[in-house]
């Protein structure tokens, strides 16, 4: 596949009504995104053939490009015109796939953006190692790169993923896990590196630290918003259309923001009902299971709040942007955060 | 525990006859090696308690400490004085027991170093993400240290080992195997972290490039030897003492020297009983099979040969190591290579 056309991809296949932020953004970083698609295609190769084929089938499997876009945009609203950023930004997307590699051993999925997971069609062994070998990779390329605090910033976004999944793993089962525990598994597991990237932008074009926070902020809040997104798009309708199973998080027991609110209003009988599943793992009727859960949800309004508070952090994340001028960049950005959170439409 | 016992624990914590070498090595680097053992301690912590608690588990399973002995060993004999070692040792050490606990998830491993595995007690889930963390960790560690050239090499070996062990995992089953490709996966998965932990023991006391190699060549041949009586100790009755099960490889089907070598030499007949065995995993008497097996590797002479290649590349470490002038250091390093292959005994 050429590149070309796979950045065109990456632009054309999203959902109705976001195009216009899309395109805003194309504009700003397409070609810096082609030579993104470039590296990542032209450093994924091994002598070993099974990595580029299964590394390839996931990091060609329609993804959104979204971390290392953060990178170029950001760069570009600090006025960088260097080359160095699309190769930063490969490493940025090298890592989130390589976690995606291990989330999907992790969460025993069958499924990756409406597909067989690259653990379903090769094995947990496989998708562990080649995972491994990203991560590797990425270091390799910020190495390359030769800048000690970029790879500082990565490297610990690295090792704070990895805290936030274990301290989704520990927190998996308990309904009594409580909104602050939630709050920090998904800053850690996805909002890190939300803002890493951002972070990465101002570094690479040497901007002082103040936009560096700025940028920083920004992708903290956007990650947010978007994982809460996420956990409020498991229990919708919507889900389906990305390929996508409702209620996968139920099923795995899970502890989301929609479940947390909804185990914190429901009656002594509810609760019970959520115990029941959630934490025994006990559903001899599943499908039913699933349909009064997200009953409760209805009727506690957690569905909709857990939207309305990733709004909250969209707002945060636009706030953010206040120190940088107006310019085509910061507009990608802003549009961005809609982009987020209008996947729930 | 305090580290100072954890550290003579370390030297103690050996087979019979092998005394001489390890006292010979602690007299260079055992002030170092606590130094080792209190970095490891100190940067294995988190927030999330589960962390520590895996990784202190492997970490303090016992384990030889012998690749961060190498660099040590490495930075004095080039006659390093500074205080940065210990940290880069530290950092080798992660990356290995990141590839341990990853390892063991591959293998589906339930017994490391004779206890019951990471993955075993707190399952694979886990598993995965403490190695990531550790991972993460060491690169975070190399940054602090802040050397570039130490940074690729560390990199580009766990980028390596990645490759080798999917190469082992391509491989595995399957008894068409050449010697040439088993000899790239044990490079690959083994001896490049040995190579590596070597040649950064040059890098950090800024030795000219002759040296550096010489280390290098050093570690890989070391390495190769190592995984080659690895390889034999897994048919050998000395596994049983070391807490292992003998056979492991065959179950796994992983296809080792001692096989390669059998399958080369047997009769028809002996062919048809290893590729069912191995390629069909079909056993339906598995001790009865693994006893053949292991007549077969008697009858062809395969396990005694791998050990003669372990020697083999045993004098090509030692004789790597000829550019350095006698030293206390450099009799330590020539102890390392006979420790590795008298394991055998």
């Amino acid at each position: 596949m050429s590149n070309a056309v796979n950045a065109k991809e990456t632009a054309s296949a999203r959902g109705e009504g976001m195009d216009a932020a899309l395109d805003a953004l194309m504009k700003v970083v397409g070609p810096d995104l082609v030579r993104v698609n470039e590296t990542i295609m032209a450093r994924m190769t091994s002598s070993v053939g099974l990595i580029p084929q299964l590394a390839g089938y996931i990091i060609a499997a329609g993804g959104k490009r979204l971390r290392p876009l953060l990178t170029l945009a950001a760069a570009r609203l600090c006025g960088y015109d260097g080359d160095r950023h699309p190769k930063l930004a490969a490493c940025v997307e090298f890592i989130h796939t390589a976690t995606l590699l291990h989330d999907d051993v992790v969460d025993e999925s069958m499924l990756r953006r409406g597909r067989d997971s690259a653990n379903a069609v090769w094995g947990n062994k496989a998708s562990v190692l080649v995972g491994d070998f990203l991560f590797a990779r990425s270091f390799e390329l910020m190495v390359e790169d030769g800048a000690l605090k970029i790879m500082g910033i990565l490297s610990n976004a690295t090792s704070v993923i990895a805290e936030g999944e274990v301290l989704q793993l520990v927190t998996a089962n308990d309904t009594s896990t409580t909104e602050d525990a939630y709050m920090a598994v998904i800053r850690a597991k996805t909002a890190q590196l939300f803002a890493a990237a951002c972070q990465v932008g101002a570094v690479v074009a040497e901007r002082p630290e103040v936009e560096e926070q700025a940028l920083f902020d920004y992708g903290m809040n956007l990650g947010i918003a978007f994982q809460l997104v996420d956990d409020y798009l498991d229990y919708s309708a919507k889900q389906q259309e990305l390929g996508k199973t409702v209620g996968d998080d139920f099923m795995d027991g899970k502890i989301t923001l929609p479940v947390i609110l909804a185990y914190a209003r429901g009656t002594d009988e509810e609760k019970a009902f959520l115990r029941r599943c959630l934490e025994d793992q006990d559903m001899p009727d599943y499908e039913a299971d699933l349909a009064h859960a997200m009953e409760l949800m209805k009727r506690y309004d957690t569905l909709s709040e857990t939207v309305v508070r990733a709004r909250a952090f969209g707002d945060k994340a636009r706030a953010a942007l206040a120190p940088f001028p107006d310019s085509e960049a910061k507009s990608a950005l802003l549009g961005i955060v809609d982009f987020c959170i209008d996947r729930v439409y």
